[in-house]
């Protein structure tokens, strides 16, 4: 076994970490008012991600520097960072010729980070959903030439939940690419039932929303069809173990249920991937509880303002033993992003 | 102790059990659209609800026949039903008078079921929160002459979450009543993230939308503002075992959370009831784990299509202790609807 493997199998991977780069190409698109990003001079080693003409976010050199993340890597016991666009950069509601030309950058820049430091950084791209033979071109290009692991899809395409049956063909060609899917919440449900800041929209509206996304899942009936998919939810599937008790009674009480859904949904839920980012030992135990101690992985959200600061502490705190742990800390995705 | 009292103390109280009236009024106001309910023949001993022309739901005399229930009672070891009106009868978006009208008569139709046998029956009952000022004299009402122990509320109001400090004066007058509070999903967020058959909407929906309610009531301080309101979350509180994690690391670590929201996330949370509809021993437990074992009551949602079957064997499957069983199964209850 080489160094990398050994870096690989002996630490942890973190695989829900985001990347911002440090540039974007100036907008060559055909619409005045396309939300095109675009960065500007912050604070030190800070940068404003703008968005038609706002401060989307500030973010630091975190979000581009694999110099600045390997050293953090170093510190937290990371050995691997599996990188995706910030999902807001999916970028689902520009004219698909733009979220085409946008995708493309963003998976450049993450094949040119993982380029730096091959053992330690996997990518997962972007492909513009908006626009399904686009995006099934992206995906060739960026698990093919790119050499990416897959790619990170939003929870919803401009409200389209990410189980509907119109973007199997992109399934599809991800299965047969062996492309590992992320999908992460974006744009969520429920905004008008936040009461407090701005900040609710990630804290309490992305957890539902990732629910939902799990449950399209669930009950689309994708892994039924394309059985061969890894696709792993972000945030621990937020509210799916909320939602799976009471698909499942309701699935095994009401025949109609049955006949629409395919499969049993708790044998569809220990078909995905997870990720652990549920902030709570008891949270995270009941999730392997329900979906298998082969389905859960490290993720941490790196490096925006709520991410999980010690993962490795996290996995140890669970008490589930050293098979386990190392299951969780970097076998599992090992097995979902097809490193093996 | 009178009997009443021993049927009681010895038993079970179900806290989450939906009532449809037999009949309803003709329309008497002034909209020819109002979405008005009525009642039409079905199959014996069933009735359909009717609103806005079409079948919303087919129901059986379960539904507003005390002594159908009574058996029901029997044969399933509970000893108190607590009654209330099936939540789109809450009807928010009637004009404010027909809103009025409505929860007039489903609170004397409370009443009347109540006084069929009161050592068996509690009720809560509907309030116009369209229109607070009606609302608040609908609760007064209700509460007083008609003797009901509380108010159904929805999760939202027309879109607006209950939480909203719009709806302060009516839990103020909620507290200086003593009435409990009961918050039921409603018109769900995410009904566009749902692939597959209409009753996604009860079984997938509902629960992300009860926890988008408790957040509301979290992170909008009603019970900071209020502190002697007693008000519980059906389904368990939904989504907000998977929230309230994420909730508490976010307000541990931001200041500007923690100056927005007066209390820990996770203290807030403990200061409110749930009932324990999440179809999973695992979750129960993890609710209690979360929030104390003074704070899980009995709820069932009869004699909806996924009602909880067996509910004293869901709590004795706990494997809790008998302590904790007798105050799931009644002390708990009898707190909150200010029976002692």
């Amino acid at each position: 076994m080489n160094t990398a493997g050994q870096r690989t199998c002996c630490g942890c991977i973190d695989v829900h970490t985001h990347v911002i780069p440090h540039d974007f190409p100036a907008y060559a698109g055909k619409r005045p008012d396309a939300a095109w990003p675009s960065m500007r001079e912050a604070q030190p080693c800070h940068r404003h991600v703008m968005i038609s003409g706002n401060v989307y976010r500030t973010v630091s050199n975190q979000a581009w520097d694999t110099g600045v993340r390997s050293a953090d890597m170093e510190r937290l016991g990371i050995t691997r960072h599996v990188l995706s666009p910030m999902p807001e950069l999916l970028s689902y509601w520009l004219d698909a010729e733009d979220g085409a030309m946008l995708s493309r950058y963003l998976n450049e820049t993450l094949a040119n980070m993982v380029a730096h430091a091959p053992d330690r950084f996997s990518a997962l791209g972007a492909a513009p959903l908006q626009d399904l033979d686009r995006a099934i071109a992206e995906l060739a290009f960026a698990v093919g030439p790119l050499g990416l692991a897959g790619i990170e899809v939003g929870s919803n395409v401009n409200g389209v939940p990410i189980g509907d049956p119109r973007f199997w063909p992109f399934f599809e060609a991800a299965e047969a690419h062996g492309a590992a899917i992320f999908v992460h919440p974006l744009r969520p449900a429920g905004m008008d039932r936040l009461v407090g800041p701005a900040s609710l929209e990630q804290i309490v509206a992305f957890p539902g929303e990732i629910g939902l996304a799990a449950a399209s899942i669930i009950t689309g009936g994708l892994l039924t069809r394309f059985p061969r998919l890894r696709i792993a939810l972000s945030h621990g599937g937020g509210a799916i173990q909320a939602l799976l008790p009471r698909m499942q009674y309701s699935w095994e009480c009401q025949r109609a249920l049955r006949e629409s859904i395919p499969v049993a949904p708790v044998d569809a839920a220990r078909a995905l991937y997870y990720d652990d980012l549920l902030y709570s030992a008891t949270a995270i135990r009941s999730l392997i509880d329900m979906v298998g101690d082969d389905r859960v992985m490290v993720g941490t959200d790196y490096p925006f303002a709520i991410m999980d600061a010690d993962p490795v502490a996290r996995v140890a705190s669970l008490g589930l033993g050293e098979a386990v742990e190392e299951a969780l800390r970097w076998r599992n995705a090992v097995a979902w992003l097809g490193l093996a």
